[in-house]
């Protein structure tokens, strides 16, 4: 099985490539190779990783033994029209099927890591669940001991599956993550800190370990309160945040 | 101080008024009286409590040292319209002014709860923030003595201040926690669980610990990836989901 791990290349150097090649480095593999458009980004990760830094594909190796493209879904197209491997090639995307790698090599896999990444926030990456999916069985092998070399929560996940994940995982945390972003901006407004909303956060989170989010919502919009729903209405001036609190609340009172 | 306690009233029984009461009787206060318009729930608090029940507003004491007003938001006006008492009376409503309160005695304030209660949830409430507003210094001093006996996290919060806490806090818990229940649905269709989100869910917040929820913001929309964002609300057929989708995700390529 090692002589598979021998020599990896990742291509990339943004909030995933960053995360990932640093946890791969820390597992005790050699990258040998970091390659990336953005070169300020991309020499600063391949210090990092001890890695060769390049910036053009017709550098990019051929043979190394896993090439993991870790750039936007935009840019994945264009790339994986120009590159050819002999190795296994896989990228990091949720929304990407796994066919979109067909074309750069004879063994393609794709490596999802779930979780919001950040170049500059630490993460114990052990327990970032990463979905796993490849174009055979020895492929599929291969990249599932390698995964589980870098992380306790791998599983196996069609392209279906993940492409759901990734639609879901915006909802629970981008989007969270923007109420909570809304919230900190109404509380600024009144020389207030979002640090008081913790608790209120936490246990919102604390809950749904327990049962599910539609059983444990509470508020105006779940109670049909209408005289706070107004109220709230007309304390927000942005004519788009009292777009997203009605399209929210409206939906609350339909219940899901 | 202590003479200001030897009786408690509270009117109410739902949510927030049977986290409050137990709260309250477990840290040794006696509460005499329980008063609610729904009997059943009304009777069951007030046995927790060893309490009276009563469910007419002529029969509830108007000499207690200290009435809590429990109740929505919607029931409140009518309430207070009919009550009088000799002693302190606060409501415990994130979006209700101080003066609502202005007719039922000389002494009135605010004890607002800044988290989110269920009847049915156990909760720690000395972590639970308590934010307090009264109509003179002496009775803001009485009720902080109070809240400080039943919660490590006792602040003085003025009305306007409270109105945009409770605003904030229905963005960050109400709304994220629906963005969940949306998330659970989305899985629930492909035969997967909201639990493999909770590592996601969980960074997202530890996150916004360290840094502000913008600045932690991560996928398709801040990326301004329109490839995944087409995408994906073509895989949303409810069109009241696609509309959230859209609301939010051009919120967030705006910044905040």
């Amino acid at each position: 099985m090692t002589a598979f791990l021998h020599d990896i290349v990742l291509v990339g150097s943004g909030n995933v490539a960053t995360r990932l090649g640093l946890a791969i480095h820390e597992a005790g593999y050699r990258i040998s190779q970091v390659y990336s458009r953005n070169k300020k980004t991309g020499k600063t990760l391949a210090e990092k990783l001890e890695a060769e830094f390049c910036s053009t594909i017709s550098r990019l190796k051929t043979d190394a033994s896993l090439t993991i493209i870790a750039i936007s879904d935009d840019a994945l197209p264009e790339f994986s029209d120009l590159f050819r491997s002999d190795g296994l090639v896989v990228h990091t995307s949720g929304s990407t099927g796994l066919k979109a790698l067909s074309k750069c090599s004879d063994s393609y896999g794709v490596l999802y890591p779930l979780q919001t990444l950040s170049a500059n926030t630490e993460i114990d990456f052990t327990s970032v669940p990463l979905c796993v999916e490849a174009n055979n069985k020895k492929n599929l092998e291969n990249l599932t001991y390698f995964a589980r070399s870098i992380s306790r929560n791998v599983r196996t996940v069609d392209s279906k599956q993940r492409a759901a994940l990734h639609l879901a995982a915006v909802f629970a945390c981008n989007f969270s993550n923007h109420m909570f972003s809304i919230s900190d901006e109404i509380l600024k407004e009144k020389g207030l800190k979002l640090e008081l909303l913790l608790p209120l956060i936490n246990e919102t989170l604390r809950k749904i370990i327990h049962q599910s989010p539609s059983s444990a919502q509470t508020g105006p919009a779940r109670r049909g309160d209408q005289k706070t729903i107004k109220k709230h209405l007309s304390m927000l001036s942005d004519p788009d945040l009292k777009k997203i609190y009605r399209v929210i609340s409206d939906d609350i009172q339909k219940g899901r």
